[in-house]
């Protein structure tokens, strides 16, 4: 296009704002419509979270739980949020595995018609290795469990190497439903195909892209079962393997020498501020330090991070003081533990604190469409309904409010009775760069991430100033 | 994120069919629903404007009207719609201007205290050249035509290069709106200054992004008023002469070698599929065929064109026969003269045709967010009251619908008194690309694409079935 649009910001304004005076009984005002715009402002002109992202990122890299890298964010940003001049910066220790990846993993196709070649594979987190001489077998492809279950009971997957290959579902409009309907193939494969005698698995990637790129991610044993070697391979290569499998007979060598090490001390970064009316009601928000290995965690959750330390630097450049104690969690471990949010979720109950609302950021730094809304079901249909009455404050800038779960990190803190939010951006190219080498800063617009600091901050003013009853 | 997440996309579905049978009067049941669903599995699964559009950025490239690319585009996008067994498919002559960029253009600055270096710079569409010997002057900055006025009232323009640096608002949450407040500069720019005894002009590139990406794009010559050249330079490039100019004068040689050449015959390319019940009621979906020179036109337009032509094959796959009349429009030269637009609407009234609704796709191919809407203010109330009834079919996929300008190519239908709509997706990166080098296959997501696909389609579905009163 060129320049014949006409645009009616104004207009759009004015309508929302009547919307909002005709449909709400609350003590909203227009000052509350005024304190969100310049939000926007702030976060459009001066947000930071770009260039905290891109120092992690780019110059710190992937931030595995346990490794140097995830020590060098932890001080990185615990020195970003002493910059700003908040009540409390401090570190909050937990004990995380150290799993290493070792050397570039070897996933080999060999076959009569087409030869020898290798495969784009990663190891899949927390695996054992296969040991320096690799294992080879034929190959038996599922798409899911029954079937997996069904050839095992034939005696058909002991000795062999089981390949999972149920793809993302490409109709779904929100990719993480999608990612919710294939993962238990990377996440409880290993397991039950060790369960029939499997000697390892190959998961296709968890992505809706047909491309040359492994994703990586969290697998977890079943206790009591033998621990076999676990592998993602890319789409294209997992097509293509399956089409090698219709001809006859596949075998595949996969080499692993990945390790779980001894657990060491890792740490949350925490910063706030405390509240001047209701210090004892805390407004909780966050995302999680440590990644993946291979590519530099800007979407997970770097971005979630940066966004959740702009909202206390919107807030303090904006000089707003809140009522509530506002905290910016920073946890550790969420890719392949947990320790992080456990840490805290004991720590919290222990001294009997209430989360009244707590916001994780890790679905990516894209453009904003909201947040999911989650709680205890004693307190949730009411709370919920409460919040939906500020829609008409946060629709002009494209967000709604829907129900489901909120983030893995702060999905512990259920039982104070607050509500959990989930950040919720577009979610089209999320799985695109997730687990991923190509999950860059390259892949974060400075704008859609700003945006995403300016809704976080939104919902945490509105939090914050009316609280919830 | 690892896997922790829950969603409910049923219960959603639940909803929001609840809501539309509460809110809804008309004939709409959950056939509408269903349809719709199919529409979005049909493109997100076998969707071909991405294919389309690959072809048509990376195998032909940028597509100036008049361009042995611009035929080429032509021919195929007629061959793609010759496979789909349309009714008609047929091109339509128009004249258009046959600009030429010529050699790479030169805007070299010197200084005493730099010394001597060359910007980011690219000659405006339609621009005459400077001559082989170029220009040199020193530059005047301002921001605005008031400025400029001021100081040419001083005698302080007349043999200068006056250089226009207001940069676009970044604080608009859409960027359309901070294109349209700042894209004066580039389009009057060179005749407000000749007027002053300018000699050139070099304008700010059109972007919110900070880097050394020039953008081109039309100027608009004032008749009667001496015609002077005029360039982009990128925005790193205009804050920095801008730095420099602080510090005393600069000088500026800027050489340009373009040209108009005589006008040429090209093409609308033209696909449809006649109505069963009301042939005489049409229903256009379009996008421009012609982009910049630079860059492959992937967002612009080559995203809607692709998605136009999508609309009649993901109906056709679907099974689905049109009461209305459903016309694929791709127009030619809307970047740099509108001769495809203007030739469409002056044979479309010529035949008494009557285009009940006219949807146009010229924002890029990002995630869709829904549409704009306009329309001759006689009919427009109604009409967009009607509309809106089907909002509840339409919201789970996040679409909406807003007041304000459709498209340029199909601006000129107005008087007909249908219904203009211009498809709206997410505009954040947009200005990143837009008539750039940049602005190729690798910005556009496949999703995204097929996910405008789905949208359009949706939409004509609504708007051919139900018609508008």
């Amino acid at each position: 296009m060129r320049y014949s649009y006409s645009f009616r910001p104004i207009r759009t304004l004015f309508l929302c704002l009547s919307a909002f005076f005709t449909l709400t009984v609350s003590a909203q005002t227009d000052e509350d419509a005024f304190f969100i715009r310049s939000v926007y402002d702030q976060a459009l002109s001066h947000g930071q979270a770009y260039p905290w992202l891109y120092h992690l990122s780019t110059d710190i890299g992937g931030r595995l739980a346990g490794s140097p890298e995830a020590s060098a964010a932890v001080d990185y940003t615990r020195q970003m949020l002493d910059t700003m001049g908040l009540d409390s910066v401090y570190l909050q220790a937990c004990e995380v595995p150290r799993w290493v990846r070792g050397e570039k993993e070897v996933v080999r196709v060999a076959t009569s018609a087409m030869g020898s070649y290798d495969l784009n594979a990663v190891a899949l987190g927390n695996s054992v290795g296969t040991g320096i001489d690799g294992v080879s077998a034929p190959v038996v492809e599922v798409k899911n469990f029954d079937e997996l279950d069904a050839l095992g009971n034939q005696g058909k997957v002991k000795g062999k190497i089981v390949f999972f290959n149920r793809p993302m579902d490409p109709n779904q409009i929100n990719t993480f439903a999608a990612y919710g309907g294939a993962v238990d193939q990377r996440v409880y494969g290993a397991s039950k195909a060790a369960k029939h005698g499997a000697l390892a698995v190959v998961v296709r990637s968890m992505t809706n892209k047909r491309d040359d790129v492994p994703h990586t991610g969290t697998l977890a044993y079943e206790e009591g079962v033998r621990k076999i070697a676990a592998v993602a391979i890319s789409t294209n290569d997992s097509d293509q393997l399956s089409r090698l499998l219709r001809l006859g007979e596949v075998r595949v060598y996969v080499r692993t020498t990945c390790q779980m090490l001894s657990p060491v001390t890792s740490y949350n970064v925490i910063g706030e501020i405390r509240g001047s009316e209701y210090p004892d009601e805390i407004i909780l928000v966050g995302g999680h330090l440590d990644s993946w290995d291979i590519g530099h965690g800007a979407h997970d959750d770097g971005a979630g991070c940066v966004q959740a330390m702009d909202v206390l630097q919107l807030l303090s450049a904006l000089d707003y003081k809140p009522k509530r104690t506002l905290r910016c969690v920073l946890f550790m471990n969420e890719e392949n533990g947990l320790a992080g949010g456990r840490a805290y979720w004991a720590a919290s109950n222990e001294a009997e604190e209430f989360h009244m609302a707590a916001i994780e950021s890790d679905r990516g730094g894209f453009t904003p469409r909201g947040f999911t809304v989650d709680g205890h079901e004693e307190i949730f249909k009411p709370k919920y309904r409460q919040v939906t009455e500020w829609l008409p404050l946060l629709e002009p800038y494209g967000l709604s409010f829907s129900t489901g779960g909120s983030g893995a990190d702060i999905s512990g803190l259920k039982d104070q009775k607050g509500l959990l939010f989930g950040f919720k951006p577009d979610s089209q190219r999320y799985f695109d760069f997730h687990h991923t080498a190509e999950d860059t800063i390259d892949a974060v617009n400075r704008r859609e991430l700003h945006l995403g600091s300016a809704a976080m901050t939104s919902l945490v003013y509105l939090l914050d100033k009316y609280g919830l009853e």
